[in-house]
């Protein structure tokens, strides 16, 4: 029996208005750390506040999930944000998550960018000191949440920021430690089984297969896992009660 | 000469984008309190950052000036928001502007609701008690200014807000002390001197000439003053060095 | 047998980017008149556009469901809009919406107001006055959809607009002929055999049961028919076909 | 004396709800062809309709101005959407457009790309190929305004739209034709008697001195000039006199 402990995280509060995506209620059933939108991708205030209350009744720590200017395009599309831009806007949204988080009785515990912006920062790194900089600027001590090995990750620690390596449940990697692109075939996981024992062995070994077959290192103080659909949930539940039962503790990451 | 201390307040951070609205640092050397706009009826994140740089360069206070969500209408449009939608709202851009104000080096220091907001809660009891509640959910040490004798400030008060009562410089009263609509000629006074002397009347006796002529009772914690035009920003000046001429110290309300 | 005809429209492309509302598809399989968002209270171009290409290949005429610009309320709150924001809003909403029916092969061919912008216009004459113009002025020939007896068809037939009088399947009507308000309770029936049977009562004789059990004339010449749920669309799919087992052909207004 | 006759085309209507830019009715009395923005970057339907009544009562031809959906950041920066959003896109806003040009007594006469966008299509094969498509699927008749050279213009002429070459009045040029980016020094003019021989020079001759001193081949349908500041009026009312008074015709280019 395994004596580590490991977060999983999820992307919640991703509706906007009168629409809503994913049931954030059963996430927050299974993960230990929420990636709260924060109304740049989705996300309206009142939707935010609801999800920071339930995550505080059920001892879920707060992430600030910061985006892109993009609601129409949900976060998804790169944008070519000037670094004056990304760092005021940064900054906005953490703030703004803040106020509900607090209020909720909890605060924001860490950051993790989200969608287009989160796939920029691996290599761009006027957006990656941007991000940095504007975590910083609002709170020196708050973790961020992404890659191990991306461009973020550097500018995150050259300013002192403690960074929080994930790995997803559901994706392929390849041989040199990237994600298979989505645009690939095989790029997603599908079977819940298989997704539960590999994330166990990513989680007490360090180590996963990659697409190759090759077996290649992998730092995970986090799952990611997703919520947006009833299949995602029953693999979100699967790979938690897998965890579990092979004495792997699920907690926060601090 | 009078003895007596009074706050110069004025709304700011109004621009979006590419588009400028008033000239902030003339009025940051005008004013003690900067109304600073929290992205709902105006202010991108990278606007607001600079306003609250500049103001506490100045030793300015920043106030989040909140508004409903409305970029088309400049939030000068009544929206019939429901309760649990405007506390949220409300919540979220105190949040994002003290993430800006604090990394700047100060603080959210008091709310201001804007335009039809401001208005509506003269008298709307329901959105009135929502902003109380919202600020008092984010801090209740937070005070709000607006006017004395509005529902809003009765709701205040019911949740252990701190009121600050204000009076604008340029507008003309009623004789039961409401201002008089803006859509009625005279609402507005343009000439300097007389809005000068009218304020310094203002401050040092607590009376106002109404419309009919009548003087009447007023409480001025806070003088509202405009920086929209080369003449506003004149007249704010005028109104500046006349009560210090005159022995009030131009500070502040806390 | 009845030999009368009547429409079935419904609302339609009320999607935003990644987040989804109703099951468009089902739903034109059922209606014969697809009032399609126009970008102001929902959808994004994209989901427009194949929305207006669905309804063509189905034969379903397109019609303009214009809204107050607000996404985040979904076009469900007044708004005090100015008579000049109004018109051009609408105006603009039309043309978008014109280019995206065009190009597939159809154009717009009615214009019907959208939540509180409908309830408004029921008995705001400003606002009401507004869409009629602004309608007029985009093609004097462009039938409006709404309810009869509002300040809102006096104003379309005062500028030499047709009127599309249209009753709601599923709603329960006052003694006056207005509709009861969703805040009262039995606002909404949920019984798909007694809503297709109401349904072709109003048709076949022009009169419904009000709820204090009195029996009113209506004037039906579309019926409402919600489709943003499993069980809307089962009752829609309930109406038409009682329609048609009876003898009423479903066909659009013109 | 030259018998030529060129197009002078300037970006208006790029004002949003309170806020302003440049002096529309200033511009509509020196340009031939108004590129009015379509609300996706500025705009918004209100302002519209008053730059497009005003251009009619000037006669002065109506261009969509077509953009990124992005307010903030004004259409300047890149983002990178799907081909299926940006044909919506563009398609959306030259209908919105259209609806007002129409009832202004006009019509939408040509397609103009903005900022961001285009300079994206310079280069962008699939965006270019998506606005060309946009276009030619609104109206196949409808000449677009742009580059000579660019990726768009071969992707315009592939569907078979009509092409109209501009240059700009106070740019510097590359001996390879391209405009020298705004990043380097002297990419912008600023004399005026300079800027107006230039133009001259460029409409008469089909030649223009690029920064090495070398002369280059540039052809010149319209003639870019802007609008944004009080020097900039002055500039381009001195490019028309200039032209004017050589001989050279200052008309519409259809």
């Amino acid at each position: 029996m395994t004596t580590g402990a490991v977060d999983l995280n999820a992307d919640l509060g991703e509706g906007f208005g009168v629409w809503t995506l994913g049931d954030d209620d059963a996430m927050l059933d299974i993960v230990t750390s929420a990636n709260v939108a924060c109304g740049f991708h989705a996300g309206d205030p009142a939707t935010l506040r609801r999800v920071c209350r339930s995550a505080v009744e059920r001892g879920v720590q707060i992430g600030a999930q910061v985006s892109y200017r993009d609601l129409a395009g949900f976060g998804r599309r790169f944008i070519d944000v000037s670094t004056e831009d990304l760092i005021a806007d940064v900054m906005y949204q953490i703030g703004a998550l803040s106020a509900l988080a607090s209020a909720a009785g909890s605060s924001v515990a860490y950051v993790k960018p989200h969608g287009a912006l989160y796939n920029s920062i691996v290599t761009n790194r006027q957006q990656a000191h941007a991000v940095a900089e504007a975590v910083h600027a609002v709170d020196p001590g708050l973790p961020v949440l992404g890659l191990a090995g991306s461009v973020f990750f550097t500018a995150a620690k050259d300013v002192g920021l403690t960074t929080v390596a994930e790995a997803f449940a559901d994706r392929a990697y390849r041989p040199d430690g990237q994600l298979v692109s989505r645009r690939e075939r095989n790029a997603v996981l599908h079977d819940v089984d298989e997704i539960a024992d590999r994330v166990l062995t990513m989680v007490t070994t360090g180590r996963v297969t990659a697409v190759d077959g090759s077996t290649i290192p992998i730092t995970v103080e986090s799952v990611c896992v997703h919520g947006d659909s009833p299949g995602a949930v029953q693999i979100a539940t699967a790979v938690r009660k897998r965890l579990i039962a092979e004495g792997v503790a699920v907690r926060a990451f601090r």
